[in-house]
């Protein structure tokens, strides 16, 4: 008996596979390709050129050539799109689940999209697309499948059998079948386990689980992952207003989310402002790395005209402007912990919130403990290296009043932001050091314009 | 028809389940749960005090209650688990999956964890737990179920079908059945769907699907999860080397497992040292924060030192001191952008990555571009607020010198850490900051040394 195991992608792999493109050699291509998961056709193909790719894809079984076209990245997939007629995509897309293929269609300009429709040889299909197109895509709505299986509450166990055999071509998995009533009035349940372990005769109303949790359509994306996260489900039924059952979500596409959203967020904090990764173009990293460089430059200059009010002072005390890192340093550093803090606990919202007045005095107290700790340490270390009792204290009642400022821009900062409707994280990004560097600047020249 | 909806948590339900513990009201609490979902009972029971939830615990279905405790925060279970008896513990256990259960037992103390598991009423539980305590927690053995239902390839429907009745109790989900020989090394699997449709009698030889994708005990839980994601799996075979099978992973672990990464991810970007939620105490809180902040207060001494080299300079052209956060801002901006992309790769290995020679490359032409564009801004500003050729030539050279440095720093950084089975994540955080800031400063003070 052989191992069983993922087909192994390799580089070898796909330079085998280009060299065939090369010499025309489709015979080659169908043998390397037989039995591959489509997963992996797709995994190769996002390193090949379109038209290597559309060689690849006309070769394959047309199910399989769906099945890798609806697993492409997004940008792969526009850059796809192009290169195939309307009546093409429409043949792929007959094979793809009705979410994937709404996706797919939202790419394309309106007049192709028309025709691709136009083109399907199911009508059951284009209704379908046409209705998820409606949604939003951060709504359950714009997430669900229409593809699931239904049983009336009246049909036994057989005849629901006989629903799933006649599905069983588009619905590729089945979980559970979803009850309801003449109305489409979604009722309840049944596990296959439960349809599997049922006597013959049985009637689906005697062995339904009432006890199911569903999701609205217009719910949001973030309420889908948490009650899906929250109950371990594989999938979950979507509703409308009227809780008729409209469509389901299966936990792939959640994973697919989530994912999604660690990378958003991930760029979000590193002030990265388009989706970018390593192998994009040096065109593509520049334009997604300049802006946030450009406005943390034009915020350090800002900085630059607050330390240029007290020249003299420095040109009097150059020693003052050793210590100015170490407190850009700590507000920024503060900041960025402060709003995590937050940004985490906006992720996982909690229906047993503090009040805000509460959150707060949290906030500063923390605050107050973390400031004067580093402001002993400061004061130590400074007085230790340079012996000068004034520029000492200077630099602990600045360190404490920065950390405590820091910490409510960078608590206050994500709140707001989660309030505007912009994702909270990107408070914690190079917006809220450049605003802390100068906040903190400012602080630190103006104690010592006291105190001199 | 009433509306099925997910049950309500709210504020009010947790306090008039309070007012019920102390008032000893049990009728009423049990009134309150009766068909309130495990895990929303968990979700109250993590606002309550440890004996307001034994408390709760105590009066619920032993096998209700096991789940409730099942889907507890690691912490609050910490302190759970000390309030109840061995023999208590056991009686739970028994309900709980094999999985969920080794990871209670591994919060346990040594001696109390050998009281537990002699205590259980079945012993193939207790075998599985011991056999699952023995891989580390990170690794696809330390994720898995030992609970699944497997079929003999010689099996009928009809016996496979039994087989599910009898282990109906133990497995709570079933996606497929897993398929082995004689000597338990696993062939294939057939799915619900197939068993369900298929004629009277069939052989699961006849039926079973070989092309199935496994994961090894070895394996690590990155692993896991991106060939469930691949895939789009909803649960997995685990098997040894000799391909025997020994347990499932279920998509709801990889959840888990993916939500901790995320969150793990987050705080050491925002240089927080532990596990710390908005709610956790004052104290928590401040302990979590403070060993960055030191870091990176010692780092800026540092910096303040390099300064202090120049002191002499810098009392004669004090405007220097003005441009101090301007680099230690872009350097910290570009060796978090830099490091985060680097993250983002490691995360979604690719078969085909580019050597390093050519990734250093493509990271010093960026870097080139993002530097000399930075530094023409910066150039033009400088000169036009202060006139000074000199000042803004130092600038500008310095600027892009800085930019290519951390780009460089921030691209390694996370290479090296990974090497060393360090998260990467870690180089997107204060520490990158910090050595970024010392590095500019150097930078800047040299440049300007060789120009006056």
């Amino acid at each position: 008996m052989e191992e069983i195991k993922p087909f192994e992608l390799t580089r070898e792999f796909a330079d085998s596979l280009k060299g065939a493109i090369e010499r025309n050699d489709d015979d080659f291509i169908l043998q390397s390709l037989e039995g591959v998961n489509p997963a992996d056709i797709t995994e190769t193909l996002e390193e090949f050129t379109t038209d290597e790719s559309k060689h690849i894809i006309s070769l394959l079984d047309t199910q399989i050539a769906a099945e890798v076209i609806s697993n492409l990245e997004e940008d792969t997939l526009r850059r796809f799109l192009r290169v195939f007629s309307p009546e093409g995509i429409a043949s792929y897309i007959d094979y793809i689940d009705s979410d994937d293929a709404a996706d797919i269609l939202n790419e394309l300009p309106l007049k192709v999209r028309e025709e691709v429709i136009s083109s399907l040889s199911s009508d059951e299909k284009a209704e379908h697309i046409v209705d998820l197109m409606r949604y939003d895509e951060d709504v359950a709505g714009g997430i669900m499948a229409k593809e699931l299986i239904k049983a009336n509450l009246n049909w036994t166990v057989e005849q629901t059998t006989e629903e799933i055999r006649n599905q069983a071509e588009n619905v590729s998995k089945i979980f559970s079948v979803y009850v309801v009533d003449d109305k489409n009035k979604l009722l309840g349940r049944v596990s296959l386990k439960k349809m599997l372990l049922a006597r013959k005769g049985t009637l689906i109303k005697d062995i339904y689980d009432e006890d199911l949790i569903s999701i609205k359509t217009y719910d949001e994306e973030e309420e889908v992952i948490s009650v899906m996260r929250k109950y371990d489900l594989e999938a979950i039924p979507v509703v409308n207003m009227q809780n008729n059952l409209m469509g389901r979500i299966t936990i792939d596409d959640v994973i697919d989310v989530m994912t999604e959203q660690a990378e958003e967020e991930r760029q979000l904090m590193a002030g990265i402002s388009e989706d970018v990764e390593e192998d994009d173009s040096i065109w593509m990293q520049t334009r997604a790395r300049i802006p946030w460089l450009v406005i943390g430059l034009i915020g350090a200059f800002f900085g630059a005209e607050v330390i240029g009010l007290f020249e003299s002072d420095i040109a009097a005390i150059p020693i003052m402007a050793a210590f100015i890192p170490l407190i850009t340093a700590t507000a920024g550093n503060v900041a960025i912990q402060s709003s995590s803090i937050v940004v985490q606990s906006l992720a996982n919202k909690s229906v047993f919130q503090d009040s805000t007045t509460k959150r707060l005095t949290k906030v500063i107290i923390v605050a107050l403990l973390n400031g004067i700790l580093l402001a002993m340490l400061a004061f130590a270390i400074s007085y230790f290296r340079r012996g000068d009792i004034n520029i000492s204290l200077i630099i602990a009642i600045a360190l404490s009043c920065v950390v405590l400022l820091a910490s409510l821009s960078g608590t206050i900062t994500p709140i707001i932001l989660d309030k505007l409707g912009i994702n909270p994280a990107a408070a914690s990004g190079p917006f809220i050091t450049t605003f802390n560097d100068i906040l903190g600047l400012a602080v630190y020249f103006a104690v010592a314009y006291i105190f001199f």
